[in-house]
């Protein structure tokens, strides 16, 4: 047990109150937060002002007192077993074991605890259970660690290196594609042989082993072109094309640290249109202003308003136009840490930023008849401004 | 839209109800069954005896509308406006959007629906504001989609692919480490120079990249040597060793269907002692025992206890042992499908099986003082008995 990250911000909970999470860790970022230990299946986590501990089954039950942060590990089937003497049977069934809500309640008498602060996404059958045995059970309002969203420097550390490894996979990619033959529009890879036109699918698949061989797993990465990249989160299939914008939207999670990163460019094999030119242009401009807007203290819904404003009076019209979504409709930036989307948001609903937020910043302009364009970095907000983690270069034809 | 793959069974739902879900499906698997649509943040599913409809952001609206299998794909922005107006702005703060809550609950007012049956994971935080809006909010007990055990013929085709993939990258490894030469217990890979010795970190890279290259993601790989894999789940790190059991545990996820499949062999590069030959072999007897018990009508509790009642027949002890737990202390199986682990499970609290369950098959024992020894295969369950989908040998020393 390697010591107590959280102790310092809950030893204020009441006397009889403590914090409760039934998830499992590989999915749930405020779990290992709280815990670094991850976990494929759910396991308990009570926290109150005293202690912080794990209610383990037996499969987990050695290896979580190796690894996790907790002041205790209690073993499950012991608890199981004090719930069934507790109950005296008359709650079971015939051969049944007592639930996971019997087991967590005798915890919870002999702790003396009677009110559990869950998070908002804690899950309604669990908490329907502990009303009906007497408990309360409280949601949060998110942050359920406010804490999270301030990195400490070994936090950032771990972001701006999965954000260095994402530099080096875009790179291999556009270098590759920059110098691909084109031939009636579409891209082959250099070299002798003809070959197979390069697509969307072997753009990801180098991005993706280049970021798995330095210990980073991305999923969902984007590499669209052309109508394709209209559409923020299509994930972009087939041939690539020459003189169209392609965007790479690349954001992996480390496999050691957990941390991700978040990046997004735009690029042009060939030539780009006047009309690309103007929107990539723009972005750009859009960009470079919000990250001069963001400090501590500066307000993300203030930002995004900004660069709506700019991109508004630029003509670049916003809304459903011929049946479709244009413009600007999506957030300009989010929190990135142990979620890749996590607060605080800059965007219609964005709230302050503070020193230590790690925020991306990336404005987009999408029309079907010209192209799509997106730029995103990562910065990091200070006291006086903002220090970008992002390295890579912005160049639209290559 | 590509029709309504769980009309017939909703049909019956009384007027008033709706199956309700807010969840990004990327995380939620209930919600990706539902709709076969990829979205990294939540979004809200409803289904009536009518018809199921999604409410989607701006930025996802056009791209749930060409992919997702619902009756219809409506605006959230559009009844984000419908709850100001409903409200008259009373409710709102100045400059406030409406919330989630208020905007879902003009849909569901709109709709005539007064009871909402949600996952038993649902949101505690909506669920109590749906509930104070004046609306019933049922957890379901678990699975929220009985279907979604029943494997149709195409998701056995995609867990069939997945393992394929995974003998393939397995046997990679496998022969590496076959091929590798010994020096003072450690390995190293065939060839001219000396290099580092290999290690687990090194076997799955070599899994995962080639799983990767296949269109799978493998996280957690287990290659765990020696006294490590008495741990079950110890991913493993460091130098592998000679005459010691190597447990490789791979599952990876099909980045195309979001299947999954999973493997377990067990390992000796030189020579296995006796005793974990008798491991080897007892765990062998057990899985082949449990294997020909499975088919519909089954209890997977019973065939859980016949796995432990043989180990102990044979002398293998289980529980806490000089203060660490040995013998066979995990579940014998646990289904596979969108999720790694689903139901049904083969364990303590295992239940009924039934043709079209695909489930893993897995005993294994840890001593820390002879070894470990883990084997699963993984069967679709059929009237008669079951299909093992797994084809990979089983050889201890290689």
């Amino acid at each position: 047990m390697r010591g107590m990250t959280l102790a310092a911000q809950e030893a204020s909970l009441p006397t009889g109150t403590a914090r409760l999470i039934i998830a499992a860790s590989e999915q749930d970022s405020n779990l290992y937060y709280a815990t670094r230990f991850l976990a494929p299946d759910a396991f308990i986590y009570l926290r109150d002002s005293r202690a912080s501990l794990l209610l383990m089954s037996d499969l987990e039950l050695d290896r979580a007192k190796t690894q996790a942060t907790v002041d205790e590990v209690l073993s499950y089937s012991v608890y199981e077993a004090k719930a069934r003497a507790d109950t005296g049977g008359a709650c079971l069934q015939a051969g049944t074991a007592p639930t996971l809500i019997q087991t967590l309640s005798t915890l919870l008498r002999e702790r003396q605890i009677t009110r559990l602060l869950v998070p908002s996404d804690f899950p309604l059958s669990y908490a329907d259970g502990l009303r009906q045995a007497g408990f309360q059970a409280e949601a949060q309002p998110n942050p359920y660690f406010p804490a999270r969203l301030i990195k400490r420097q070994e936090e950032i550390d771990a972001i701006t290196a999965a954000q260095r490894a994402t530099e080096t996979a875009v790179d291999e990619a556009v270098r590759l594609i920059a110098s691909s033959r084109v031939k009636d529009d579409l891209l082959y890879a250099p070299g002798n042989g003809q070959g197979a036109p390069l697509t969307s699918e072997r753009i990801k698949q180098i991005i993706n082993l280049k970021l798995m061989e330095m210990g980073y797993v991305a999923q969902h990465t984007i590499i669209a072109c052309g109508r394709q990249a209209c559409d923020p989160h299509n994930e972009g299939s087939g041939p690539l094309r020459a003189n169209q914008p392609i965007i790479m939207d690349v954001f992996p999670r480390s496999s050691s640290t957990r941390y991700f990163a978040d990046m997004s460019r735009t690029i042009v094999k060939g030539r780009a249109s006047d009309g690309q030119k103007r929107l990539y242009d723009l972005v750009r401009e859009a960009q470079e202003m919000a990250i001069g807007r963001i400090k501590s203290g500066a307000e993300g819904q203030a930002i995004h308003e900004a660069i709506m404003a700019l991109f508004d009076k630029a003509g670049c019209r916003t809304g459903l136009i011929n049946g479709r979504m244009q413009g600007f409709f999506h957030g300009t930036g989010h929190g990135v840490g142990l979620d890749i989307h996590e607060a605080p948001r800059i965007s219609r609903s964005g709230s302050r930023l503070e020193t230590g937020h790690v925020v991306t910043v990336e404005p987009g302009l999408y029309y079907p008849e010209i192209g799509a364009v997106r730029l995103e970095d990562m910065v990091v907000v200070t006291e006086t401004g903002c220090i970008n983690l992002t390295q890579y270069p912005k160049v639209l034809e290559v």
